[in-house]
């Protein structure tokens, strides 16, 4: 198996199907030896069902908004590998961007974000170090809690073993 | 007349003026063979006169808001245009970005981002396909309904006819 | 002393010591010959103490804002300097993304970025053209009142002298 992928294994997590594009576009890109993806949001099998994936976060949700930005990383990661081949192919962890759909006061969406970066550092180690955005805005697609965006670089010319 | 821009007189649309900047920057810059471009209000002939180019989307403007994502797309077509020389120099449509001036609960931006998506995917056929994130916001400046930007990837060296 | 600190010493400002961020991640990555900031918010001396750095902004507080704005750049410049080594080592900066928590109808979140890209284009000339995008959201971390990311590319060779 695949060296991340086993890793993530060892800790219980797993890739995701392929999240379906909500709209006429694809959910992951290359130009050059940049993979760009598409928002993503937290869907498990398809569907906004996890604890936190949906509706404004507050102090009240922030832990399972965590979470949820965890599994809309996975889903962006599913998206990567189907450009990539494998996450293996990753050489650089670049860019993350987090919107946080916000209850009015909440000012605590980098911890949201930790969700995502920290798993991104467990799984990359120094490939993983990333810049990051989080913002707190008003509404999502679907009504769900966040959208997960990364740009990535990556090797295309890996050779999967 | 340039093959893509063809294309789009055949649909009764055409580039307009090259939209000004609302401020101390420009529309589109070049990177190598990758251009930017600023965020572009719905603008027609410099104004924000189209139905749906204004104030908040909710779920009875969606379909005027559809419309002005496709204004707001010809504007940044001009732009980068006006770095490319021709959009028969784009070679692949990388990343749309579009924010969505909101009403609460409304949660269709994708829709909204399909207005813009879906000429882009008819104009570029493969070289149209693109990652896209859309995100409900707060306000916008000058009070539009909609701000888009986008990433492509462009032949510096393109030869115009 | 550097060119660039040069001019800005000469209007009497200067980079703020290294940002912390505020969570897993890091403030500057470059990618080749392009170097992404995390997105960063006005800190003075590690702190959101300047006036217009915190709350949302409205009609009232757009002048302070816009200092804000100028703030923000300083230590997404100070992020920069820490991976290029110096900012006489950049050649063009590509983009400016800001973000303002905004008070309802406020739509000048353009005129709070001037802030920042008027001292960009003071700093860097014809290397400080960029693309720009500036919206509105609801919330941002730490209840800080914007937060600003730039693309910037550089020579990954260059001296200092």
């Amino acid at each position: 198996m695949a060296h991340i992928e086993q890793k993530l294994a060892d800790i219980g997590l797993s890739l995701p199907a392929l999240p379906p594009p909500a709209g006429q576009y694809v959910t992951a890109v290359s130009v050059g030896n940049i993979i760009y993806t598409s928002g993503h949001l937290p869907f498990s099998e398809g569907r906004l069902i996890a604890e936190g994936s949906r509706g404004r976060v507050g102090d009240e949700s922030l832990e399972a908004a965590a979470l949820a930005a965890r599994i809309a990383l996975l889903n962006a990661l599913a998206s990567i590998r189907s450009v990539a081949g494998s996450l293996d192919a990753l050489e650089r962890i670049v860019k993350l961007t987090l919107y946080v759909a916000s209850e009015p006061s909440f000012n605590d969406q980098h911890l949201v974000a930790d969700g995502a970066s920290s798993l991104l550092n467990e799984l990359f180690g120094e490939k993983g170090v990333h810049v990051r955005s989080a913002v707190g805005v008003a509404e999502l697609p679907l009504g769900a809690s966040l959208e997960l965006e990364l740009i990535v670089q990556y090797d295309p010319f890996y050779k999967l073993v």
